[in-house]
């Protein structure tokens, strides 16, 4: 399990002469493991997104133990990027397609000047929000969906059905935090579910508008992306 | 009132050549009022230390309205910090001498492996700390009493005594928060006071070590100075 603070990444997936998290770890793992180490990722994070639980399977011939393979990786990766924790699992383990849901979580920063110490993890939004109708709002996107409305390009995903099972919006004085939980999400789904919630609670839409973007299944009718430094994958499921 | 992410500057005291707090809002504040503007902050926070809450006078001739200089001073000012809060307040008030107390917050981050999301504002101790003897520990400090132990250059502060109002422990899982207000600190106070509490938490010393630590105004007796990125000011009271 990695734990990155996405800021100064493109990513997690791996790009010639960019620093992604991807390839962080295939530099630290290659001296240890030689050139052959693959390693994949449960979720392919966006550039400035973070993690608190991503799970990473690496492939290698080795006869090294978890926990030393966990402390030679991070002697070796950057501090913004760190193994939390590391099991052997069985040969064929793909950890993106074994995973039977993901929990992220998207913090606003909600105060009328933005927050130094927030800066990096959360978006600012100054027009005070309304959680009572974000909450309410967001509600109605619970249950397996076709959540084409807030996918950011139809077709990537040839199945855009997905299980919303938890939805949460929580106000702590000035920071308001939405939590989801899925079986799996489309591309940029999150964020366009939070771009369209803050709409909703800064008022320019109705609390039942949200439902009818999701019905409509139309792109184009959801509200703006919301920015990446927010947006944290907190775990996934197996 | 103004908050900062003291991570990329040397402190708040203006230098020569180096990025401070102070100097930003000179730099800041010149255009707007020329160069006889003066500013001067409650607390000379260190190299590293964040604050939410600390208070600064500007001084200059203007009939700019508060908010009106909050938002010029946000547009010039670098993202690190910002102005939360502009009051007038009387001629010759003083930031530092006018204030009656403060209060900070001190954050550890305690789990096995360093958090990346936490690497800029916490302390990592691996060692799992025993929040009851630190907090068993730290209650002997409240109260009046010459806290010299605790001061980094003993004579700096003419005066070494302080009355500690509150200190407050508390564990949110992998995160141990330390809590302080004081009517004044001694400079490295709270991260003396901290450094030592670890000792006490990690089981180096026993509780009853920082009331004797404390009686001996010995600062070679104190424990270690805990690092400055886990320290934040959060308010000054006047």
């Amino acid at each position: 399990m990695l734990s990155y603070d996405g800021t100064g990444f493109y990513g997690w997936q791996i790009q010639p002469d960019r620093a992604t998290v991807q390839g962080a770890l295939l530099t630290a793992a290659r001296p240890l493991f030689g050139d052959e180490v693959r390693v994949t990722g449960a979720s392919r994070t966006d550039a400035g997104v973070h993690a608190l639980g991503q799970t990473a399977a690496l492939t290698a011939r080795s006869g090294l133990a978890p926990a030393v393979v966990q402390a030679a990786l991070n002697a070796r990766l950057p501090r913004e990027v760190r193994v939390v924790a590391a099991t052997e699992v069985a040969a064929g383990f793909d950890a993106r397609r074994a995973a039977r849901g993901k929990r992220y979580v998207y913090l606003i920063d909600d105060g009328p000047v933005p927050s130094p110490l927030l800066r990096r993890y959360a978006w600012h939004v100054s027009r005070r929000l309304d959680v009572g109708a974000m909450r309410s709002a967001l509600g109605s996107l619970r249950g397996r969906h076709d959540f084409s409305a807030f996918c950011a390009a139809p077709g990537r995903d040839a199945d855009p059905t997905c299980h919303l099972r938890a939805v949460h919006v929580r106000r702590r004085r000035a920071i308001v935090v939405v939590a989801v939980s899925a079986d799996r999400f489309l591309h940029h789904m999150v964020r366009n579910v939070v771009g369209s919630a803050v709409e909703v609670g800064s008022g320019a839409h109705a609390p039942d508008w949200l439902a009818d973007v999701l019905r409509s299944r139309d792109r184009t009718r959801a509200g703006l992306t919301a920015p990446p430094q927010g947006l944290t994958l907190l775990r996934v499921l197996y």
